[in-house]
């Protein structure tokens, strides 16, 4: 098979929202009325993103969801993307499955393929993404104030509890390692929780490093510091999906540790003032996510970790960097 | 050298075009009033695309030059790009080069870098690249009309001597050989001739994987074929850069087999009505670019390759395909 054949049997769809798709030299989009485009670039590699074995229908998913992980945290609807993809060899089970988890996606954020490229390569994705926000109205970092509550989304850790066990690092129950692989996996992009929060949140980010490192870098763009309750932050193992009794494995310091460092939750996390919480909480309904306050912004630089009486906590929880 | 280093010392640079540029989870774009942003991707991959010791700053140079002539193809005006890059290492005087030959020309043509990403991983280049087009005037495959003249911008088949010479596969005149590489390693979009064909040119595409290739997707989008001067067609090797005694170290069906197969040479291929010669002569001086008539586009499905009297020519010019 060519490649134009491989582009046509695997990728190339009608488009209804853009204005032209795959099959020019470029793909036409035209942006709303008082609409900026929102654009993000994710490249994701095998044995560094994900395991060379790893099921392509959720390796289609993931390219994805990353994108539109960022999307969300700067509250942009999603509206199209191009894919370039570096494949070994041409394999149609593969493509086939890539593809399936690729579109399912997509289509559930009615978010569009109109171009792209492949070639033959290490297996390489790289997808850029795009999505309209209305002038003005984007989530960044760099609106963070001191006195602001400081949020995360969903449940953390659990993708890196994934990928340990995965690794061979640690042993995890049978419903607890499903839950937890499926959060590495399949992650699931907080569009609906970014759009609702566009006018409410002051500042975002989606979680991919690690959370504190991700807060790092609102706290550096707003030129502010935090204070992170532990105490509260290390339930947010403890969600939906992951089995109780099975924290019980994990010591305080490691849950924490996944909770704070983790990395691949594609969660936001987000900062909004005291006087916003309705909103936030009317926010999170809307979009049925769970939202967890778990400290605040703070004038002094830095990032401080407390317990539950509001003392220190020392711990060394550095942020996922594919170079450090 | 971490992730976040690496990109601000490298490629985070302050945007004039752009809403906003690298340093949030997306870059925001505002495309002007009634225009269309043109969206093209290509992704390079070492061994495939370049060679592993080519020189960084022309390798930056051509991953960003090869997106501008989508752009130049459509007839769009570039306005910013993403990159997502994978590298084996961190190697700053390969990232001081290639950022500097990317950079330089982005600037020539007012092209902003806005986001992107970087990982460790086996060298892959991936740029998106935006572009303005007015509505309903971008330049298209699929508009070539039976009786339209085909032009072909500047020179062809150089890119696909240099890349034999490189393999060893031919030697080449030393003054020959650094014109032709040039063209390999360093080649022109032709953006300006793209602008200047908006309203005048019927179809068009840049001439990436080889002319007669390209020219196919023309000719399919359009539901029409084409006949192709050879005496002519062979002649655009001798063109700018190109020291003419070197033509004699080459017969006639090896020349031939460089300008109707040879690839990379990021050239334009359009057609045009008769009726609009002189506008095409004009767009192709105040492009100060070359155009070459060579051939006229048939009812008749197919391409037909011909000579000076008229015969038809055998000859088998397959397109480059990464999957064949």
């Amino acid at each position: 098979m060519g490649e134009f054949d491989l582009i046509a049997r695997y990728f190339q769809r009608p488009t209804s929202r853009a204005v032209l798709g795959i099959g020019d030299d470029c793909a036409l989009l035209q942006p709303a009325a008082g609409m900026q485009l929102a654009v993000s670039s994710d490249m994701l590699v095998e044995g560094r993103h994900f395991f060379a074995d790893v099921d392509p229908s959720t390796l289609g998913h993931k390219a994805l969801a990353v994108n539109l992980s960022d999307l969300a945290a700067c509250g942009a609807h999603p509206l199209a993307f191009t894919l370039a993809l570096a494949l070994p060899r041409v394999d149609e089970a593969w493509l086939a499955a890539f593809s399936r988890g690729l579109f399912a996606l997509a289509d559930e954020h009615g978010c569009e393929l109109v171009g792209g490229d492949t070639t033959r390569g290490p297996l390489n994705i790289c997808i850029t993404v795009f999505g309209e926000v209305p002038r003005g109205q984007a989530l960044l970092r760099s609106g963070a104030r001191a006195g602001d509550d400081i949020y995360v989304s969903g449940t953390l850790g659990e993708a890196r509890l994934a990928l340990e066990a995965l690794r061979g690092d640690i042993r995890l129950p049978t419903a607890w390692m499903a839950a937890t692989r499926a959060r590495l996996e399949q992650p699931t992009p907080r569009v609906a929780l970014g759009l609702a929060l566009r006018g409410i949140a002051s500042a975002a980010i989606d979680v991919s490093d690690g959370l504190l490192g991700d807060l790092g870098h609102i706290l550096r763009a707003s030129r502010v510091g935090a204070r992170i309750d532990t105490a509260i932050a290390v339930d947010l193992l403890a969600g939906d999906g992951a089995e109780p009794m099975g924290n019980s494995l994990l010591h305080h310091e490691a849950r924490l540790a996944c909770v704070l460092a983790g990395g691949d939750d594609y969660e936001l996390a987000f900062t909004a003032p005291v006087s916003a919480r309705a909103e936030v909480e009317a926010a999170a309904l809307e979009a049925r996510t769970t939202v967890t306050c778990i400290g605040r912004i703070e004038n002094a630089p830095g990032l401080r970790l407390v317990d539950a009486a509001g003392q220190p906590v020392s711990g060394n929880f550095a942020a996922f960097d594919h170079f450090a």
